[in-house]
């Protein structure tokens, strides 16, 4: 099969959904015009056919692997890694003083989406690299940023985020690593990190690791917690990558999927000689965290959206060429393509519908970084509230669609060779990594519901409002509406009982809402427009009812998930 | 992790659900007394737990394995497949007349519920025995019940059924494989079948293969189908197992999971001395075909049961066991067991009540086969009605479930040493092979709900009704009395673009209203019973509720499904 990069789609979402042009109008993002948004999506689409997605099997049969040298990656990741890096594709959303091309985040998120498309696994190096240069960017001192953001801007360098600890996962205060004062400024290193995505491979020179770690009478749990900089090899006078900083990767996990992405346990300072930079200020480790993740979170969600896309496109290319069984009542006994079978193109127009959905949940909270950063007026609170929507729901989605994707392949789909399975069990891990979705759910219930005295949200449920037509997107909007406001007046046990039911509510309402908008743009004949809006009434139609029927367990009190003792589930 | 066989679920459901009491009341069934029935269960649990379960994990890292020879499984599944055969768990539900035990097929369906819970892919094995002791026993000529069925029952020989070939998939019609009279009343068969389950392995001293293949002269299509009985080894003078008769194994499928399950390409009559026999009349393949795929199709939804059993069992094992995190709200800051964490709890009661479910659906159905044994009235017309609702649900469930349990373990359930994700790997298989779900969504729109003139429908419709209590479920009962009266009259393509939301609405229906009668039957402190009172109120407050979210979808039209040509699909 031959990856098409979905480019008419990727255009058509930042016009409508993005509406990019208002961007490309102010001063910052002037160079955002038509042309060079066509010449990226077209430059990243052809590089990322002809280079990375015809890698996308050899990483997933031989993976990467680990040596007493450190992580290996299959043949052919090292060479498209550096054409990558050489043609710019790392650079798109990177600052201009660093040697970015300063472009908005959501040209850069289509950018990904494409990369990821090829290629999930490979994609997922860069995406981290773009967390660690938020985190520097936001919370790094003018000398770290000089001496580290224009390698990481580039992506001759990459990045990391070093948090989870055996018994410290979803609850990051509980970690244990921890770093004390050299007597130079710097500090000394210690401990062991578990799920570090690329804590090592051959593909670049250096490597930075963004460590959490407590220092010396801290606070316990997450008050005490800083962020440092450990680069894989010290910096030299000249600012090259020179001594070995003791930092060794000790075991790569075996995982069911995502074997080009070589998830590490990392050891800080077996040797007491791992010396790491505190970012920000001591015990100030959440907020940069915070700021590292919430873009990571957007760009898990855009895994979803790849697999999806993925996933879609290899299911329809099936479905055009596998011949099986005539059309029901039809005169002719003629097998037929199994596409023209009513439950196939059914499933089909789902693939198409809620990748569609997810990419405009995704772009859109990816234009609110830019809106926030060009200061309008409710994108911060906007972009805080559609962050665990397009983290959960885009995840939940990428499953959904690889699942069907296999479906659509029948027996050949359950085979390896055929490719299918490989978006499926990619796709797995990302509703854990980067906060559980649950996690998520509680974060929207928890934080996000009373984000500026809940005005983040009745915004979110008027802008809604005020374009839907559909008679039921209306009355999921309203159901959203109830339901936040039941949960935002709960307590914590009830709250959290009905906060996944409730993200995906309103995960598909705003969905829906971006959908039906693009419907009332897709005017013409071009087949593109045609397919726009048969996924939208079908999104509108269907998918949206089906959150309707959700309501109850939003509203559901936490009764019954104490009716018995724990022990009693074990019964 | 231990696995600990679900006696107390299985005995409560067969007396609530299967009205097992009613059947032993019958002469035929006498011997299904309390005791005989405790005692299986017990039985067959400890042996599951003792020496099937332990090799659930070999059969996944080494798996069956293709060697010249044939095809070798893992180290420790021979013995323990004649453990099997020795301690009777084959003969449960064969007939008495051929060495069997001759007891109900619901009690056979329990045992294999706990044999697959333990073991999924080897326990596929015996599923697929019990369809060719079936078709022999319905269509098989005296001759060939006395030379086959109680080495077939015993499950000293094991059996598999050959109907796909690569361009007959879902299309049987389009087989080729040829059967030549050899003059002497037997055949000489040739062609080469795929995705034959265990077609090979070193267990059993034969493998009695039926297969699909073309008379010369057939008509085309289904119509010119019949079916042959093709051992590995023919039967010398004394019945045993002589000359190798020409069926070779030339490879096996790499598959996503059930790698314990060999999948073979197995080549009939390379030499031109493959012998078969004509089961039933020729031309009168696809009734026999029916015959032997009807059951399988029920074993195949307990497949679903038994891998959400397995897995729930792992994410609870784990859930009460993770500590992560003060429980939110709580005036202690001491981490808890995560089971203790709102969304995980409603995770693992979903995983509960989704599991129930469906296994009271796949019991219900077993139980059927028994009534129409027994000639009770409507029950064959029952059976037919649940059965695709049984193998697609189930097997949906089996889904759903395994990837919460992966959930549940976060990172780790995406690290294969933890187990949860075999689960999800294994259950994939499910909703494609013996008739993919689309298929049985079909089989349910067009042959079921017309069934005696309706009648089967109105009937299935009647019983939720006449017991149906919880409003949701009164109102989801009516609704599938709509929307399957609304389709039953459609054309071929609305019929057809409904029916798999139809098929998950019915199947709620059924589930939910064998479960609310569970729920008025567990009365009592005991742990099981609050445990199902609470599984039961979780899947008819939430549940139910979003089965009626896919009303719209069912009843939607195909017109939005061929709104753009096919081609349009890939813009």
């Amino acid at each position: 099969m031959t990856f098409v990069p979905p480019v008419a789609e990727q255009r058509f979402v930042l016009d409508t959904v993005v509406r990019l042009p208002e961007l490309a109008a102010t001063d910052r993002f002037a160079a955002a015009s038509d042309d060079v948004v066509e010449a990226v999506l077209e430059g990243v689409g052809q590089f990322a056919a002809g280079e990375w997605a015809p890698l996308a099997r050899i990483g997933d049969t031989v993976g990467a692997r680990w040596t007493p040298e450190g992580v290996r990656m299959p043949d052919g990741f090292a060479r498209a890694y550096r054409d990558y890096v050489d043609g710019g594709w790392g650079t798109i959303g990177a600052p201009e003083a660093w040697g970015g091309q300063g472009l908005p985040f959501a040209l850069q998120t289509a950018v990904l989406d494409t990369l990821g498309a090829a290629n999930m696994g490979f994609a997922l190096c860069p995406t981290l690299t773009v967390g660690a240069i938020e985190a520097l960017q936001h919370h790094g001192s003018p000398e770290q940023q000089a001496a580290y953001l224009p390698h990481l801007s580039t992506g001759e360098w990459t990045g990391t985020m070093n948090l989870t600890e055996p018994q410290a996962g979803s609850d990051v205060g509980a970690l244990r690593a921890t770093a004390t004062p050299r007597g130079d400024g710097t500090w000394s290193v210690k401990g062991t990190k578990i799920y570090i995505s690329f804590g090592d491979h051959d593909m670049a020179p250096n490597i930075v690791h963004l460590v959490l770690a407590r220092t010396p009478d801290a606070p316990p749990g997450t008050r005490g917690i800083s962020l440092f900089l450990v680069p894989k090899y010290r910096l030299d006078a000249a600012g090259n990558p020179g001594d070995f900083n003791d930092v060794r990767v000790v075991s790569i996990e075996h995982k069911m999927g995502l074997h080009a992405s070589p998830t590490c346990v990392l050891s800080f300072g077996d040797d007491g000689d791992c010396i790491g930079e505190l970012i920000g200020p001591e015990h100030g480790g959440m907020r940069a965290m915070f700021t590292m993740m919430n873009n990571a979170r957007l760009n898990v969600g855009l895994q979803g959206v790849q697999v999806a896309e993925g996933a879609t496109q290899r299911a329809v290319a099936y479905a055009l060429d596998r011949v099986q069984s005539p059309r029901a009542g039809a005169n002719s006994r003629e097998s037929v393509a199994i596409v023209e079978h009513p439950d196939v193109r059914r499933m089909l127009l789902r693939m198409k519908a809620q990748t569609q959905g997810a990419r405009a949940l995704v772009y859109y909270a990816a234009g609110q970084v830019d809106r926030a950063g060009l200061n309008e007026a409710g994108a911060r609170d906007r972009l805080e509230l559609v962050t665990p929507l397009a983290k959960a729901h885009g995840t939940d989605i990428g499953n959904e669609i690889a699942s069907l994707g296999i479906q659509v392949h029948g027996g050949m789909g359950y085979v390896e060779e055929t490719g299918a399975a490989q978006y499926f069990r990619d796709a797995r891990i990302t509703p854990i990594y980067e906060g559980t979705n649950g996690i998520q759910a509680a974060d929207l219930v928890g934080r996000k519901l009373g984000l500026g005295g809940g005005s983040a949200f009745a915004a979110l449920i008027a802008d809604i409002r005020a374009e839907a037509e559909h008679p039921d997107l209306i009355e999921l909007v309203s159901a959203c509406e109830r339901v936040g406001t039941h949960l935002a007046a709960a307590g914590h046990d009830d709250r959290l009982a009905g906060s996944y039911p409730f993200l995906t509510m309103l995960s598909v309402a705003t969905c829906g809402w971006l959908m039906e908008r693009q419907g009332r743009a897709a005017t013409g004949d071009a087949p593109f427009m045609a397919m726009k809006r048969a996924a939208v009434r079908f999104y509108l139609d269907q998918i949206v009812p089906e959150a309707l029927g959700l309501r109850a367990a939003a509203m559901a009190s936490a009764d019954v998930l104490y009716a018995v003792p724990a022990a009693a589930f074990a019964a």
